[in-house]
């Protein structure tokens, strides 16, 4: 089984009201020096595949076709083994 | 100037909805070998202070006031050395 841990960020030209929302109340709570905020995500998928490469490909499709929205995100992605999923509910 | 990279998760006992969304999209598209998914945020925080151990203190206070509900939510992140924001912009 593999996790991976996924970051879905928005491309640099895209705007990011919700960055820009952080931004403004770290400023009101007295965090003068945060020059920029950018918000994104972090998604922890665990595959349930014995196979690195495998499981790769398998989290590259689902960034493509779901995790991610290509017209406007970037994402990228890590892969580590791990025994269980946490909790071991699967 | 530093960039913070922010990983805020929910806790291992919170139920995490947005995540069983997700593992059930991912399973309508034929990703059946996924176990489970959870679903956090990666905020990137540049703050422009010269000194690693102030950043550092800044964003841990940062989180535990503002970015991360520590009723709910874990969070983590990691300090890079930067020349300046993205883009320019302040």
């Amino acid at each position: 089984m593999y996790l991976a841990k996924v970051y879905v960020t928005l491309k640099p030209a895209v705007n990011d009201p919700q960055g820009l929302t952080i931004k403004g109340g770290l400023h009101a709570l007295g965090f003068d020096r945060v020059a920029q905020v950018r918000a994104g995500k972090y998604l922890q998928v665990w595959v349930d595949e014995p196979d690195r490469a495998r499981a790769q490909a398998q989290v590259e499709e689902m960034c493509r076709r779901l995790l991610a929205n290509p017209v406007i995100e970037d994402y990228r992605f890590e892969l580590e083994e791990t025994a269980a999923v946490p909790g071991g509910v699967a």
